[in-house]
C-alpha cells in the first residue's frame, strides 16, 4: 500500500506525442515540450495518455516516447505511463515495456471493446497491479471506454492495496468528492477536468492531469501554488483564465470528432507557441486549417500566452 | 474492385481461439477446430476477430493464431484476419503481421476508444485499403465500436473500390437489407447475427459470419445450402434449431458479462463436443462453472450435438 | 388470456393524425385516412402510436382522435389505442379515456424519464393491464424510451396473460424471433420496422404496425397476403418496393431530429397523395421545405404511388 | 430579460410529493413539508421537478400540488412550477394550469421520448417562453431526458430572453463553469447537485436545487450563507455532512432503479423526522423494506438529524 508520504500530488500533465510531418515521434520536439512542462514546475509526467494519443500510437512509438521522457527526465520528477489497451493482456504487455523503461507508476482504465462487468474489472485491476509492481492508477474515462468506475470498485481496490489513485476523467465531480470523503486508505485523486480543478482541490483532490497543461503548465502549477497555501480566491482567477483558454479545443466544432478537435488544439498551440516542430495530428484524424490555427492564436493571445 | 466472382459468400465462421490451461494459445487444439470447421464445409475462416478472443490475444498470440490457420489451411479455402484495434497506425502494425502470413482478406472496424467522425471513418478505411492490397471488409459492432456504420458511409467507400463488403453484427437487419437494396458495385454483405440468417439470406445477404458456428458448422452450412437452392423451409427450420442452441450464450446470466458469457459458452460448447482439450477463456473474463456448463451440455444434447 | 382465434394479425398502420395549419387536430382529414387505410385493406387502426405524433398531441386532442377514429371506423376492424406517458398513474388516466372511447385494445411502453428497472416495468404492465380489462400490447421502442424489453420480461408477461402481444420496434430481429420461438401462450408479436416486414413475417411474426402503411396501406396488405398464401418471392418483391420508397423518412436529413423527418415524410407523402389537407407537424418539429417535398414526391412516383 | 436584481439565487428545494397510502396527494402532509422547508430558511421553492415524483403524478394531482403549495405559501417566497412533458403543446398545457395557479417561474426540460434536435430545442423553449409569460428556467437533466443542453444553446437562449436561468442536474460542473464564465445577461445558473453545492457557488453558481434539501432545508441554507458570507471553510463541513447524508440515495441498491431508491430514501427520511405521514411512493416505484428504512434512520442519526 502507498504511504501517505508517497502518494501522488500536485500537477501531472499528460504528455502530447509531438510528430514528425510524416508521423513519426518528433524526439526532439518531445524533449523540449518535456523541458516546457519541467521548467513550468509541474510534479510528474504522465506518458501515453489519451491527451497524448496513445491510442493512435504504434508499440513501438509508445517505446520511443517511454524511453525518450524517462531518459530525459532522469528521475527529476516521476514518470506515470499509460498502459492503454482492451483487455488485460494486452494491457500487460505494455505494462512490461514499461516497467523496463523505468516509470514510476501506472495508470490503466478498465477493460474496452468487450462487454465487461465489475467482476472482470476488479480481476483486470488486480491483476495488473500484481504483475506491475508499481503503483497503480484506474483511469476513469467513460467516453472512451464505456464503463464508469463506481466509488465502491475504486475503494475497494484502494483498501485492497490494488489502486493508489485514480485520474478521473469522468468530469462527475459529485463521484469524485464521494470518493475523497469515504476514502481510508491513502489513495490519490487527481481530477481530469481541466476547468475544474479549483473546485476539485477544494474538494480533497491531490492533483490534476490536466491536457491544457501541456499548452500553459505555469498557469496550472500557479493554481496548485494558490490553492496549496490557501488562497482560493488567486486559484480561482487563474483557473478561471485557464477555463477561458480551454475554448481552443472547441474551434475544431462539428466538421471533426472530439479527439481530433481537442489534441489538434493542444498541439496547435504548443506550436504556435514554439515548443514543437510540427502541430500535426496521428491518423486518421482531421487537422485543424489556418483559420481555425488563427482562432487558437487569438484565445493564447488573450490568456496571455503569446 | 472486387469482381462478382470473386466476391465473398457463404459461411465464414469467426474462428475461436483455444487456450491451454496457461493461457497460451493451444496451437494443436486451434488445428484440430480447424479441421471440424472445414469438415463442416465452410467457405472460409476469419480468424481474429471478435469471437476469436481477439481483444484478449497479445500480439505474438495474434501471429500464432495467423500462422497456424493460415498454414493449416494450405489455401483450401480463404483465410481472413481481423485488424482489430483503436486507430489506424495501430490497424496498419496488425495488417503488415497478416499480410505477411498469407491471408486473403482484412476486417477492420472503425476507430474505437477515440471520439470519432465520420469523416476520420472514412480515412482510415481507405488507408488501410490502400496500406492492406487486400480486399477489406467493415466490421459493424456498435456494441463493442460505440459508432454504427451507416449505409450511406459503407456504400461511398464501396463505390471508391475501398470496401470488398461488411460484416455486419449491428443487429439491424433494417439497415443491412438498405445497404443490398443501395449496393451497385460488387459488395459482400455478410451478417454477423446467429439468429436471422436465413432471412438476411432471404434479403440477398450473400453469407454469414457465425460464432456459433464453432459449436455447429455443418448447421450453418446446411442452412446456407438450403437457402441457397432455394428450399426455404427447410433452412427455416435448420434456423430455428440453431437459434434455440443459441440460447447457451446466456447460460451465464448477470454474473459476468456479455463476453464472458458468449464466448465462454462456444468454448464449453467445444469442449464438450470432444473438439478443444480445455474450455478456459483469457483473462479477465469470468469463467462458467459447472453447473452452467451441465445447461450447455444439455442444449448441445437437444440439438443432437452431443 | 388471449385465445388464438382473437389474436391480433396482419396490417395494423398506426394512424397519422392530421392537423389543420394552426396545429388544431383535422378530423376532416383524419376521417379521410382512416377510409384510405380501411381501403387499402388494413386488419386493424393503432391510434395514438408514435407515428401518430402521440408525444406531442394534448390531453383533449388525443380524445378528439379517439372519438373521431372509434365513431367513423364503428367496429369494421379493431382499434388499439396508445396509453403513452411516463409511468403507471398517467399511463392511467389514458386507459380510462381510451376505454371509455370504445377502443378494442392498449398499447403501453415501459415507463421512461425515470430511471427504471425490470421489476419495475413489470408492475408497470400488470397493473395497467388489471385495469385497462382489453389486450394490453407492449411498445418495444428503444430508441425512445430508452430501455430494451426482453424476451424473458415479455413472455413472463404473457404468461401470465398480462400481455396480448408485442410491438417491437426496436430493430433487433433477432430478439423477435426469440420470442416468436419460445412464446408458449397465443402472444401476437408484431413488427415495426416497415423494411423487414416480409422476414418477420417468415420469422412466425403474426403482424406488422408500418408507419410507411399510412402512405401505402396497399402494400403492406399485399405483401402481408402473398406471404400469408406462401407466396414469399411476391412478398419480396413488394417488400423491396416499400423499402425503397422508406427513404422518404431521410429526406429531412441533419438539419432535424429523425422525428420531425420520418412523421415529417409521412405527412408530406399523405398531403401529396391527396388525402390529407395539410402536411404540418406539431410543434416543436421542423417543417420539411419545398425542395424536401419535392424529393419525396418523385420517391412516390418511383413507388408508383403518384 | 431579467434585471440582475430579480435574479433567482440561494436554497430552491425540489418539494417531494406526500401521498395517502393509497397514493393521493397527501395535502396536509405536503403543507407540513413546506412549513418544514420554510422554517430552514429555504429561498424559494420548486414543485413538480423530478423530485417531486411528477413524472408520476396525474394532472389533477399535479393541480393539486400547484393549488397547496401556492396557496399555502402565500407569497413568502417564490415558487417554481415544472411543466415537465413531452413535447410543446403538452408542456403548454401545464404551462397554463401552472399560470393559472399563481406560480413565479417555470421550469422545463428539453422535448424527451421524440428523436430531437437543436433546432427544436430552440423551437421549444421560446414557444414556452412567450406562452407562459413567466421566467423560464431551463432543466438540464440527460439522465432522465437523453439530451445534454450545450453552453452555447443555453446562452444563445439567455441572450434572446427567453431563459431565465438553468437547473444543471447533469452532473458536468466543467460544463456549469462554462455557462457562468461565458454568461452576460443575468442568468441564474442552479445546481441541482446535492454533493457539489459548495464548488458550485464558489464558481459562481447563483443557487442549488436540491432533492436532499427536503430532508435538511437548514443544512443547505446554513451552506449556501456560510458560502455567501465567504466563510468557505465553513461551508464545505456542511457539505461534507450532507455528502455522507446523501448515501441515503443508495440504500436501495441494485434490486430497485435509481428513481425509485432516490425518491423512496428523500421520503423515508421525511416520514422518520415526522414530517410526512407516510413514506410511500407512487407506481411503479419499488418501495424500500424496514431494513432499509431502518439504515436510513442510521444515516440521518449520524447526520444529527434523528
Amino acid at each position: 500500500m502507498t504511504s501517505a508520504d508517497a502518494m501522488l500530488r500536485g500537477v501531472i500533465p499528460p504528455v502530447c506525442t509531438p510528430m514528425t510531418p510524416d508521423y513519426q515521434v518528433d524526439a526532439v520536439s518531445l524533449t523540449r515540450l518535456v523541458d516546457h512542462l519541467l521548467a513550468g514546475g509541474v510534479d510528474a509526467l504522465f506518458v501515453l495518455g489519451s491527451s497524448s494519443e496513445v491510442a493512435y500510437l504504434t508499440d513501438a512509438q509508445r517505446r520511443v516516447v517511454l524511453d525518450t521522457v524517462v531518459g530525459h527526465v532522469g528521475g527529476q520528477v516521476p514518470v506515470l505511463a499509460g498502459v492503454i489497451d482492451m483487455t488485460t493482456p494486452r494491457v500487460l504487455e505494455h505494462v512490461r515495456v514499461a516497467v523496463e523503461a523505468g516509470v514510476s507508476g501506472l495508470v490503466a482504465t478498465a477493460p474496452f471493446y468487450t462487454r465487461t462487468h465489475p467482476a472482470e474489472i476488479r480481476t483486470h485491476f488486480r491483476t495488473v497491479a500484481v504483475r506491475g509492481g508499481l503503483p497503480l492508477y484506474a483511469y476513469d474515462l467513460p467516453v472512451s471506454v464505456h464503463t464508469k468506475l463506481s466509488a465502491d470498485l475504486l475503494l475497494e481496490l484502494a483498501g485492497e492495496g490494488v489502486l493508489a489513485g485514480v485520474k478521473d476523467s469522468s468530469g462527475d465531480d459529485g463521484g469524485l468528492r464521494q470518493v475523497i470523503l469515504r476514502r481510508e486508505a491513502p489513495f490519490s485523486v487527481l481530477t481530469g477536468s481541466e476547468v475544474t480543478v479549483d473546485s476539485a482541490l477544494w474538494m480533497g483532490a491531490d492533483g490534476v492531469v490536466p491536457g491544457l497543461g501541456n499548452v500553459d503548465p505555469h498557469g496550472y502549477t500557479e493554481l496548485y501554488r494558490c490553492a496549496s497555501r490557501g488562497d482560493w480566491e488567486a486559484a480561482r482567477v487563474e483557473q478561471e483564465r485557464l477555463a477561458r483558454l480551454f475554448e481552443i479545443v472547441h474551434v475544431g466544432g462539428t466538421r471533426m470528432g472530439g479527439s481530433s478537435s481537442g489534441l489538434g488544439a493542444f498541439k496547435a498551440a504548443l506550436h504556435l507557441r514554439g515548443v514543437i516542430d510540427c502541430p500535426i495530428t496521428a491518423l486518421p484524424q482531421v487537422p485543424l486549417n489556418d483559420e481555425e490555427a488563427g482562432r487558437i492564436g487569438k484565445l493564447l493571445a488573450s490568456a496571455g500566452l503569446l
